[in-house]
């Protein structure tokens, strides 16, 4: 074995370290880092991603030699912790637990107590004293073993657990009611109780050779990299599966050795909201999972936070442990210059850090903490950028409810509950109260909210799907405020006053009953939980920007926001625009920051009011004369839409689309309706049932649209032209100075784009002698079939910019259709075959090497050409920055994600340096 | 003007040559080139291409100088002919003619006689000593030049020409019927009222200055370049728009000075059916546009050729004349070895030739001329193979009609007539009499026949749609002739027993009447016309190769066409498959010398029989089980169907496709059809109208197809693999070499090639296991989706082949759908966007860059990697060489493309070096 596959730390020396991430996995890594701060860390060892990688290649085999690397690791553990693995006398034990290059909170396992038998648990009594605490540690053992290692989970969905349910038949057999009242010999009876379950439902007997144990366990932790919960989880966030993960055998320190020993997790400032407050929770005689598996409601770690459950705060019950924990927090903020997510341990009054990594925030936290750290000193702008995924900007557009609204179903009785704010924000929806009910529920398109005693790891998959979460165990580091957290949902936890029914499907709160399907509301802001719907109003942001109702200086979420986006619009090279069609669109989009607009879709102008009875004229009309009449009435009512949007726009420039879907979509398709339209066409029911089915089409996608129908029917053009230039060329004798570029969509060859030039430049100069005004004006083209792009040198002689349109790009580079791909998009993503909905995130390999191509040809025949995009990935975070680096000129997306794009383009530049 | 813009020929010197074809035309090069060779060539000079363009380019300008420069060429016309333009004692007449790189017959306009008015025309009286015969020259050039230059044409379709009015007035009031009847004084009179027409007309006064009728005559013939006529027959022929034409200005020679001159045209060979034959047409006392008009029936040249029409010949009427034209002949094919078409003048007793060319010829002809020159030792094998159209081939496989048929017809009194067998062939249709009509009726899909006394210039678009031409004027070199034959048409001229009555709309024919839209029926290689329909049988090639039921000794179609093929075999690196989906198909492929089968479509077998009832049972089926069963029923048929393929092809191999359409495709869509089947499945109507709802696809061409259904219902590709190799395994154990070649369609992403290719061979692995057998077999992919080939590299790692499916390729890189594509491919065309319609001419620019940066990527990842072609392109002669440039292995066609894509792939090589 000449690679490194084992890094050992402990007693202040670690071979690891922060960087190491990719190999130690980030738990791993820290504690290497940690262990080198001198913070106070149980020795142990780290087996690196590596070996996971080398374990899945090979069937479940190790690298040779690896038995004895860990072997020499686990002594050095022995030396420095002064106890020895398997001795009957004080023996070591040990946890394993996995740990991947970025965090997948309770997605794989985790083996604790390990090194327990029936001769090392009497060492273990022996030298703590403490037999009931030895036995309660054996117990859990052979529990979790049982779980992770020999996977004895309930049968059936719905069934218990199988150790839950003898841990209850004991209790009700001893008469007591909590895990801490159990007697030692009720726990031996439990442990002899389990081995024999075991035995009868795997028959095999429990492991007693602590290196047996150790081994299976490591095994199990690789084994739990692919799991159905991980692969979801890293499905959700975009993880390869090949990273694998890292195992690290630790000492173990007890929470749960006596009274003056506990265990909590904190975050050196609040995940939530971002406040820069020492966070957390802790339980008492406990071991660790108990804090997060949200079982007993944990205390908070201070005073300040207590107001929240009411329950005394470690800082008062222990200040001396609180003061080092403060200490700890402020050295790991320094020195990792982030918001730290800590586990620690007491035991016997002495503090132990199991853990700390970059903490996951909200979208508010994320971007309140990074802005505080660069006022604080502690970042910089740019640092303070690269920290925010720019998707959590959609944090600070979202509706929040209206205060107004709020008040009175207060006031009439409506709130239930207040729970901890786990995830900002206002969400209504219908109860339902498991994972399975809101994935079918929002399958059918239904708001829910999940209401949970407490969420699990095999709730993702519904909890991505909800509105919103609510739980009335659990703490703010419970499953559901992680989870939820992270996903960008709304979120209310530990609701304690609820009391959720799963059986009655209820949830009853101060005598009121919400019924499975009712509605509810909660506020993930302030962690109010309320009946029924409430009426939101605008977040503050929109209130500041959109509105005008709020003023800036009054709102701090505001004046983080815009520090960001100004911040950001100093980095970035990326111009950005918006895509809008009607003025008040226009007026949004400016207030967001764009600069110009990348695309103005003509045609959803048409359905509006009676204009389309005129379009519906001009399809049916038998002639050029009868067409030319038609558009005449379109004319004036199209140069009033332009007009507008200049008006809003101006100098900015706006880019405007010909006429792009099939006539057919024009044309009404039902039996009456086509009646109806005959009768006003003064035609027969039966021409005109002929005329909709002569323009039907095999694949409308593939059809007669974009600028083939300005190719057949070049007057089409020529009135959007003319309503464009009339319109401007009225707002320039107001001394205004409106700059329109026209674009020509679906052009596949540069002879389409010069028939369609020639038609703009026509009538475009013609307008501008009529109305004696000189209109600044570009004439380019979509790229957004694959011809365009491989062309796209002889287009660009002709071309004066080039807008992607990936949209329909991606549907010709792949060959399918977006209407249709439902039908197997989720085998896909589910089988891997698409890393994602190429939709939604930008497919670089396939339509970015044609973007790419079309680019370096486009310049390479015209230098000055400009290229932007139009699809709707010119607002998603990592298409934006592959737009960068092919060399865009602007992206152009929905106003809404003007704000996102502008970060993301930031990004770009950062991340290109 | 420092460019060479004018090129002199005369007195056995000339400054061009037949090299210079794209700067003097192909007449004027080869003016050039006779000149040099000694033949008698009247003295002229050719302006060239380059003004044509320059004149375009310029808004009809000319360049600087060219003025002074035809001026001085023409000074040398009248050194060598000693006379002198617009001399009034002797003066010289010239002709004005078009002349492009290629021919393109009677598009584009001339002007003979220039350089006459009413002093001239004395002078030339007097040195003719025929006033008669100068005032007809003066009254022709007036016609002429009113019609091409002043444009003086009919100002309705249907009215008659303005000249040809007065001039029939003329002849009534003078009692004469024949224009040669028609005394000087009646020429001078007619002369005098075509100027008085043209002043009432155009009001101008007809132009006397010969150097003024000159220049505009150079003027008409260039802007007769983007007449409509030729403008069309350059999109049939695929000549660019940008070639332009020379302008021959020639000395005038007279075949209508007296009786001793004539004018005819004549073919080195028989250009209808290729034999070594000398063969044309001429008339005395005529000017040349009087043979090709065919306004007069022409005499033959020899007296073999005599049968046909029954007059005398030139041999016999002046055979000194027609041993200088038979050396002619012999020196010209000599020189330039290919059948030349010549144009000759006999004035006064002497012999000029006033054009030589490459002769156009039927496909027949082409074939046997080229093998024969062979023979002769004229040509090589190479030279043979590019002398061919590969398309022409097809004329050796259309049906012929059938002998027993034709007799009985006949014998029935059916034959109206006898003619010229202007182009070989069978054809039955209905008869119209104007190509409007012609246009009108085979847009419904009506095989027409196109009946017309002579056809002109006008009628090229409804010759093209018809499937036979028949005239009863005219002869092997009229209009009719020359296109029919051009463009492959079954073709009869100079059916003289015809009385065509466009009035009546009738044809009377030996007291029997065809009335328009009657069945007639033209057999174009023995010049038989039948009324009504006679049933066709296969053609010669087709009797030999496979229907056994002629002697391949017997026939010398055959042999020419398998001389042509085995040579082209010899030469050809590309290889040659078919697709062929079922045994009697691949039969066929195999005759025609495929070389194995490049596509197999198994969903075409999905429809036969009772197979349909076990597909709709599998798509209907709701899980996994019920479409297990359904498959069950389809393995032992698909089984069988692959048995018999390979049992036909092997030891060649048989690439089989895996289920490719969208499974709505196999589903009715008639409520009644509905109900039928609902009934047959015992599901309720509403349920099965669902079903197929919901299946129902947007866009189905980029929908749930091709791999997407073996990715979604593996099972599906496990029967069809199981099928695969059971089959081949029961022919292995007959000693069979049967060579499946999976092929899996609609490939975008590696992933896709990867999961499909596990269940192949996973299936195959356990079959081959089952039966002991080991098949060789290879597993690859459609490249038919811009991201297949633009990811090309990563797929070729784990394809053992690429096929392109280049017709959903072509879809794809220009967004457009096949089914769609004809309600704007027409206007695409006619206004010159696209070139050729890209369905049948593989788009090389786009589709073709694609493709070979898919083979490319390929093979830089895969060496080994076979690359083929299995769209409809794989058959079309300018695609097979772009498949053979870009390094494809092989092509695969309809079987009876095969023949061509031999040739093709040969002229590809040939090309190349």
């Amino acid at each position: 074995m000449s690679k490194k596959y084992v890094y050992f730390f402990g007693n202040g020396k670690a071979e690891g370290n922060a960087h190491l991430k990719d190999l130690l996995g980030g738990k791993g890594a820290n504690l290497a880092e940690m262990t080198n701060l001198g913070i106070p860390v149980p020795a142990g060892f780290t087996i690196s991603t590596e070996v996971c990688t080398y374990f899945y290649e090979h069937g479940g085999e190790y690298p040779k030699g690896l038995k004895e690397t860990v072997a020499e690791n686990l002594s050095r553990v022995e030396e420095v912790m002064g106890k020895r693995f398997g001795d009957p006398e004080d023996p070591l034990l040990v946890s394993v637990r996995s740990g991947a290059r970025v965090s997948m909170p309770g997605m794989m396992d985790t083996v604790l107590n390990l090194g327990l038998n029936h001769e090392t648990v009497k060492g273990l009594a022996k030298r703590s004293k403490n037999e009931r605490f030895a036995y309660d540690c054996f117990r859990r053992f052979v529990q979790m073993y049982g779980d992770v290692v020999l996977g004895m989970k309930p049968e059936k969905k719905d069934d218990i657990d199988p150790f839950e349910e003898i841990l209850n038949d004991k209790k009700k057999e001893s008469g007591v009611e909590r895990d801490i009242d159990l007697s030692t010999e009720d726990l031996k009876d439990l442990i002899d109780r389990y081995i024999a379950m075991i035995k009868k439902k795997r028959g095999i007997d429990f492991p007693t050779d602590p290196e047996e144990q150790l081994w299976q366990a490591i095994g199990a932790v690789f084994n739990s990299w692919n799991n159905e919960r991980a692969i979801t989880y890293r499905k959700l966030n975009s993880i390869p599966d090949d990273w694998g993960t890292a195992v690290n055998v630790q000492s173990m320190v007890f929470g749960n050795l006596g009274e003056k020993s506990g265990t909590g997790v904190a975050f050196t400032r609040n995940p939530a909201t971002g406040e820069n407050v020492f966070y957390g929770e802790y339980l008492m005689q406990a071991q660790g999972e108990d804090v997060v598996a949200g079982i007993r409601t944990p205390q908070p770690i201070n005073k300040k936070q207590k107001g929240e459950s009411g329950l005394p705060s470690l800082e008062e019950e222990m200040p001396e442990i609180y003061a080092q924990l403060e200490d700890v927090r402020r050295r790991l903020e320094k020195h990792y210059r982030d918001m730290q997510d800590i586990e620690f341990t007491i035991q016997d009054g002495k503090l132990w850090i199991l853990q700390t990594r970059t903490a996951k925030r909200t979208g508010f936290a994320a971007i309140r903490i990074s802005v505080d750290m660069v006022r604080e000193g502690l970042i910089s702008k740019e640092e303070a950028i690269m920290r925010i995924e720019p998707e959590q900007l959609n944090q600070f557009l979202q509706p929040i409810f209206d205060d107004v609204e709020k008040k009175k179903a207060v006031s009439s009785g409506r709130l239930l509950a207040h729970g901890i704010n786990a995830g900002p924000g206002a969400a209504s929806g219908k109860v339902v109260f498991s994972a399975v009910d809101a994935e079918e529920m929002a399958a059918k398109g239904e708001d829910v909210i999940l209401v949970r005693i407490e969420t699990s790891p095999e709730d993702i998959k519904g909890m991505s799907v909800s509105k919103g979460i609510l739980t009335s165990a659990g703490g703010a580091t419970s499953h559901a405020a992680l989870v939820g957290r992270q996903m960008g949902k709304v979120c209310v936890v530990g609701a304690k006053d609820l009391k959720i029914d799963y059986k009655k499907g209820q949830i009853e709160a101060g005598g009121r009953i919400v019924k499975e399907g009712d509605f509810i509301s909660i506020d993930g802001t302030t962690g109010e939980v309320l009946e029924g719907k409430i009426a939101t109003k605008p977040s503050e942001v929109i209130q500041v920007l959109i509105d005008h109702s709020m003023d800036k200086e009054s709102s701090d979420v505001f004046k983080d926001y815009e520090a960001l986006i100004s911040w950001s619009n100093e980095i970035r090279k990326l111009g950005v625009r918006a895509n809008a069609d009607r003025p008040d669109q226009a007026s949004k989009a400016v207030a967001f920051g764009a600069e110009g607009i990348g695309l103005c879709r003509t045609e959803h102008m048409f359905f509006e009011g009676n204009r389309i009875d005129a379009v519906r004229e001009m399809i049916l009309a038998s002639d050029l004369e009868g067409r030319k009449k038609a558009l005449a009435k379109l004319l004036p009512m199209q140069r009033e839409d332009f007009k507008g949007i200049f008006e809003v726009m101006e100098p900015r420039p706006v880019t405007i689309r010909t006429l792009d879907p099939p006539l057919h979509e024009f044309l009404p398709r039902e039996k009456d309706e086509i009646a109806e339209l005959a009768k006003k066409m003064g035609m027969s029911e039966e021409s005109l049932t002929q005329k909709v089915e002569s323009l039907r089409e095999a694949n409308p996608m593939l059809g007669h649209r974009g600028c083939r129908l300005g190719i057949v029917y070049p007057e089409i053009t020529e009135m959007q032209v003319r309503a464009i230039f009339e319109a401007a060329c009225e707002l320039a004798r107001e001394g205004k100075k409106p700059k329109p570029e026209i674009m020509i969509p679906l052009v596949g060859d540069v002879k389409e784009l010069e028939s369609q030039r020639e038609v703009v430049v026509k009538v475009a100069e013609e307008v501008q002698k009529e109305c004696g005004e000189r209109i600044e004006y570009l004439v380019g083209t979509m790229i957004e079939i694959p011809r365009a792009a491989l062309t796209a040198d002889s287009i660009a002689t002709v071309a004066q910019f080039f807008s992607f349109g990936t949209n329909d790009l991606t549907q010709t580079t792949f060959g399918l259709s977006r209407d249709d791909a439902g039908k197997f998009l989720n085998d896909y993503l589910e089988k891997g075959i698409w890393p994602d909905d190429p939709f939604q995130k930008l497919d670089q390999e396939g339509v970015g090497q044609l973007m790419k191509l079309g680019v370096d040809k486009g310049r390479s025949a015209n230098p000055d050409l400009k290229v932007g995009i139009c699809g709707e990935h010119g607002g998603e975070p990592s298409s934006v920055e592959f737009c960068h680096r092919i060399g865009l000129n602007y992206v152009s997306c929905s106003p809404f994600r003007v704000p996102i794009a502008i970060v993301a383009a930031a990004q770009a530049v950062l991340r290109e340096m």
